[in-house]
């Protein structure tokens, strides 16, 4: 297959060129979906005190070993407040998130005792010494890291964060980019077309897909006309760390792309990978570094393309580390024949079954034009180039574009 | 366990309030994560012609029949441009996306021909009748439902909706939510506690989540103080459709929450569910249909029951369906004891193995307070209530709260 490569090695060129683009302050409430540059560490232990776990009283349980049944309440203690000592045969109403009094070691809750006239009253005997204690210190010691960089922000992350005091984040700057639609044949989403004309929706789609990461990229539209299509790109190379192509880039007549990229000293790093969908994919790099990913136009295409290494590409120079992100299984849900020496990236619907598996039910659609069937599934399974036939059973790996879960 | 209810009868009564907030017309480019709240039909039909899906010629197959192997290049016909017929020993040069020609019927890829002198003569002789041709209609015909309302917006549906014109998307309103935070003990992010106070970071997690809705929240702090309490609420009973409490629901000597939603004619729905974490969570309803949520104030309680009522709630609201998402399974890889009798919400680390199998590894971490421990898992798993042993290997229904996919 002339100068073509495979899967394997289009990914291992482009995950070699993740870049690093440095790293910024931003508020915490704006985070989500941005990846953590900084380790976050405790700014005090956790819990920062002996903490109430339940509402109730505080005793020293060495009175309950001298068989004290009844405690003066001395006192009624707030979360937020400073904590109260108590002296035997005394105990303090204490409420949940309340720091213990240093005299007292054990908490009673109110279900487990009556109080009149000031008198607590026990009424239960089995008692616990230390009992609904958080102890200082328990989930993590000062200084600890709680947060490592190279985590994605989600809620979880932010619950941490704002309660050890980071009201703003270091978090990875993201690439700038911008999405090239090219072609005489696309129209404006508003527009009527002719039955030869289509709307453009590739270079939406892919700025759909890249909001999940707060990445707003630009959008440029492209005719089939070399030159200008050279003087556009030249400038693009100019202002944007990635450029995304859709389209141009097949053995078509109009396909002006790759011949253009050559003259604007972009180095050619493959052209065409053994698979479908998505063969003519075309990846370069500029010596200013600004790197092209130039996807074929087919809906399906550029979908699975985007998915498949621009999103890997961009995880990686986010979080800096060689491991992406794990691989993800699933169990094939149905016969697939493929016969052609191409890596096939079937599409699936996915589903959890009741014994915790994920199944991924073949819907293979009418080829890379297909967008109509994106909406029925969840998931590309990448089929190993070697085989044929694969059965129902066998477990691939998967590229999700859905959120399963 | 007085007027407690289960985990199952807390869903039945807050799924049974999912309400519908009516529908917007937004731009397309700003709806990923809204609901449909329309079905989406095909202008016309998918592909619109007869589509070529390679570049190269267009014949007619009967000159084929007929023992023609080379063909006249009559013209070349870009994306974009109409047909152009063609008579018996000719052909036309074709791109990718174009209309096939109504006098073609067969396209021949560029790889499979030599073009010398305005004559294309073929190389192969494996021609298929009609190959390489995306027939009209053949995923969609005009009027076609392309997606169906009730769908959660995503880049695939942005592909659909745009290549049928839809530059306007009809979605489901969000209902206007405010977050009130409760209790003295809680400061500012950005303040320096006492080791008696926390900084707030409950409420901050909330609306956090919820952004993925892309509903954006009010936020609210309210001292432990009774009357401003209820002048507070009450100003939100008739702002906001749903006001979401956290803390103040306890048996605590200040958690005056319940008493003061009572004053304000906010019907009681239930007050604790049978469950650990988030025991003391409070429900109820004003006349006026706003929907009182009261979680209790410990981290991880908020977050589970977050994630294990609100969340469905919104999602059933908005997709407006008795048909909640389907469940997710896990596989439980660690034993875990619980013996008291509560439905134990069991937080896990979630892997996808190579079987395609979802392994849950219980991490318990040190009860509500531990929000470090959300931190390193992904999911809390609903384990029965009527055992008290769970052993590996045992599948239990997962709500996970980081995107496993």
């Amino acid at each position: 297959m002339n100068n073509s490569v495979t899967v394997a090695q289009a990914e291992q060129i482009i995950i070699s060129r993740a870049r690093d683009y440095g790293n910024e302050h931003i508020p915490f409430d704006s985070s989500i979906g941005r990846v953590l540059a900084e380790d976050i560490k405790a700014d005090r232990d956790l819990p920062p005190c002996d903490r109430v776990t339940m509402d109730g009283i505080a005793i020293n349980y060495t009175d309950l070993e001298n068989r004290t049944r009844s405690f003066r309440v001395m006192s009624t203690i707030a979360a937020g407040d400073a904590p109260v000592d108590i002296a035997a045969g005394e105990c303090v109403e204490i409420m949940t998130g309340t720091a213990l009094p240093a005299t007292a070691d054990t908490v009673i809750r109110y279900e487990d005792i009556s109080i009149t006239n000031g008198i607590a009253s026990l009424l239960i005997d089995k008692i616990k010494k230390g009992q609904n204690i958080h102890l200082k210190g328990r989930d993590k010691k000062q200084n600890d890291t709680v947060a490592t960089k190279g985590h994605f922000i989600d809620p979880a992350l932010i619950s941490m964060a704002t309660s050890v005091g980071k009201a703003t984040l270091l978090v990875r700057k993201l690439p700038k980019v911008v999405i090239i639609s090219t072609g005489n044949e696309l129209i404006p989403v508003n527009d009527t077309p002719t039955p030869y004309q289509v709307r453009s929706s590739n270079s939406h789609t892919v700025k759909a897909a890249l909001q999940r990461y707060c990445l707003s990229a630009d959008l440029l539209h492209l005719p089939d006309e070399p030159q200008i299509t050279k003087e556009k790109i030249r400038k693009c190379l100019e202002r944007y760390d990635v450029i995304i192509l859709s389209g141009g880039v097949s053995m078509g007549k109009f396909d002006y792309v790759p011949q253009v990229l050559d003259e604007l000293s972009v180095t050619k790093l493959f052209h065409k990978v053994q698979q479908r969908p998505g063969k003519p994919f075309w990846f370069g790099t500029h010596s200013n570094n600004t790197l092209v990913f130039a996807f074929p136009g087919n809906p399906v295409s550029t979908f699975m393309c985007l998915h498949r290494y621009f999103i890997p590409w961009l995880e990686t120079s986010l979080i800096q580390s060689q491991s992406v992100k794990t691989p993800k299984y699933a169990v094939l849900n149905g016969d697939v024949t493929f016969a052609a020496p191409l890596q096939y990236f079937v599409q699936v619907k996915l589903r959890i079954n009741e014994q915790g598996q994920i199944l991924a039910t073949p819907m293979e659609g009418h080829g890379s034009g297909d967008f109509a069937n994106l909406l029925d599934t969840d998931a590309f399974m990448e089929l190993p180039l070697e085989q044929s036939n694969f059965k129902k059973g066998e477990v691939h790996r998967i590229w999700p574009f859905k959120q399963l879960i």
